[in-house]
């Protein structure tokens, strides 16, 4: 159930000694074919990190045999050197695997601003060759973990084909310096086209609606690989379904092991007058630290929510603020912008889940943005460890 | 040094049992003049509380005689019944006065969704009217505080005339639910036009460039009231810079006393392209909760600081990521996009003062934002008790 799982694909976890505590911190997936396809989406952050800048050339003609990934360190802001690092790092592992660098993706995720250790990722590098395995997914998935505590995997199984997918993160696509990657594998037979306009239209309405912290990493990358070894061409509307599926459980799994979290919290935005406005409306309100903090405290704090709407743009997403209803966790506990439902009514404390629903009144659209409370556990593994 | 320090203003601050505290919670300042002249800014939020949609539009005819101020709740988010109770509010102060309700401002702080307890707040303003006094302005300035561990106070002298003030807030015009409100006070003889030309130019360079946790108010409010008591008309650039200075004085008091931090951030942004490209730079770190994490733990990210300056769009902030220079207290731990002096050198932890330096070598443009810290205290604060 992981990324091994679709035909046509081998993978491998192994501890190079790039991380201090010894545990696993480089993985590789390899696609063995017969097709090559894979796509990818990147951080829209103007600061990325050299593997960024190298697999976003590498893949955008739509071929990739392999992915190489490392913990222990993001190698952004490294400069010139680093960049050569990512390139060496890509030449080695297309050596081992007698293929061109520009077909190894490679991707980073650690401390900014430290050269990465080469005297050690290389062999690392070697011996993740070697361990190459068409069960070695979920050694690639433990591999990629940082301040993860648990290993993210996933598999949508299609009509002949399927889906699987590895994740790190415990930040998010928009915040995360605690950087998200992501491979995804299918044995789908798609082309370059397809896959591309596959996985931005399934990360577009996943990944990019998770939000835990509002910190946009500099490394965050999603890889999609298809190896064709199914045979079978699936509808691409059925594709994009099990996609999106996979791209949901891994982005609900990273919600659900994000940093010193105790709530999950799902901010639903209905009536809006576009999407964008809807999408727009519910990040406001999980970026709100107060909002986000009044959560963890288990207070349904519906003012909070209001306040965090009212600081969007009339142009972004057109409301009027005397019409706002909010409920928390099925609760109106605010109606037409005042007082609602008795707000004790609302059970925040017995289950990490919570649902918090804004109807804007204003048109017919709606959108999800997912996000954590704000808790002291994540001051302090911000605050006491670098990343 | 206070809101009565220039000729022509009383004050009073009492109890009238809005907090559970017992503490004061009614504030009242008067104009004797002889000029009534008022000029205000306001919250930009589009969810604004009932005293803001009142007192936006009594002082937009550049006169007042008095500003009553409550804590103990914010009168935000409710409905119509709550503006009626700012109206009777002002009607009542205006009987007391012999004035019009229409030169009463109203200004509230405390949590959202409440109704005041007008049979409390009504009897509290006859008990603030008996007890104004021309010594009166620390009497309100402590009757304002909320979360605030310091009354906050100003006074600068002119020539011949001067400006007072008073604030609440341990959040900022920007952000802070528990809300900012000032009253400034001067003698000078100014015009209604000129009043608000200096309110609107001193807010902008201090108050707006405040932001303690990113969160906007629903009733922030900045008030000047001038009383020409001493017959003295200043030069405009004269008293622009002594209003500003009072502005920067107690905007520089709430970051100190910004609730649970344990450090003051002065973020600048130098060599922009414009004005405002610097302050979306400087407002993107400061909203960063990773790198005021970071800075909390004593910890000099700067990889944080260029995660955070890379989420700012290129039309807003046209600069190049490689060319990026980030100093913190004075060590340049970020040359040119990479890695610089080393972090070791900074010392974050015997100063409660921060000083970040962002170089964008693109224009010649600067901007200062002040933040604080992301602690264990903020979380404690603002999930333990409803604002």
């Amino acid at each position: 159930m992981t990324v091994t799982s679709p035909q046509g694909f081998r993978a491998a976890g192994v501890t190079a000694g790039l991380k201090a505590s010894g545990r696993p911190d480089l993985a590789l997936v390899v696609n063995d074919g017969p097709l090559h396809v894979a796509a990818g989406v990147f951080t829209t952050n103007r600061v990325v990190a050299a593997p960024v800048v190298w697999s976003r050339q590498a893949v955008a003609d739509g071929v990739a045999h392999a992915v190489v990934l490392n913990s222990g360190g993001a190698n952004a802001c490294t400069g010139p050197e680093g960049f050569a690092d990512t390139h060496r790092t890509a030449e080695h592992v297309a050596q081992a695997l007698d293929t061109s660098p520009g077909d190894v993706l490679v991707c980073s995720t650690g401390l900014i601003g430290e050269r990465l250790p080469m005297g050690l990722l290389l062999p690392g590098v070697d011996a993740a060759v070697e361990a190459l395995s068409p069960d070695g997914g979920d050694a690639a998935a433990t591999a990629i973990m940082t301040t993860d505590t648990v290993a993210k995997t996933v598999h949508i199984a299609g009509d002949g084909w399927s889906v699987g997918g590895i994740a790190k993160g415990a930040g998010m696509l928009a915040p995360g310096l605690a950087t998200m990657l992501v491979v995804l594998t299918t044995d789908a037979a798609l082309t370059a086209a397809e896959a591309d306009a596959a996985l931005r239209a399934a990360t577009r309405t996943t990944f990019d609606r998770v939000d835990s912290d509002g910190c946009m990493s500099t490394n965050d990358t999603v890889l999609l690989l298809a190896s064709g070894a199914s045979g079978v061409t699936p509808e691409p509307a059925a594709f994009l379904d099990a996609l999106a599926q996979a791209c949901a459980g891994l982005a609900r799994a990273l919600v659900a092991d994000a940093e010193g979290a105790s709530h999950d919290i799902a901010v639903t935005v209905v009536n809006a007058t576009t999407e964008d406005a809807a999408v727009a409306v519910a990040r406001a309100v999980t970026r709100s630290n107060l909002f986000k903090a009044a959560v963890f405290g288990n207070d349904p704090n519906w003012g909070r929510v209001l306040a965090a709407a009212g600081t969007v743009p009339v142009d972004v997403a057109p409301f009027d603020a005397d019409l706002l209803d909010v409920s928390i966790n099925g609760v109106q506990v605010c109606r037409a912008g005042g007082v609602g439902e008795d707000r004790s009514l609302v059970d925040l404390a017995s289950a990490r889940e919570v649902q918090v629903l804004v109807d804007l009144h204003a048109g017919d659209a709606s959108a999800t943005v997912w996000t954590n409370d704000l808790t002291h556990d994540y001051v302090h593994e911000n605050s006491a460890y670098s990343t």
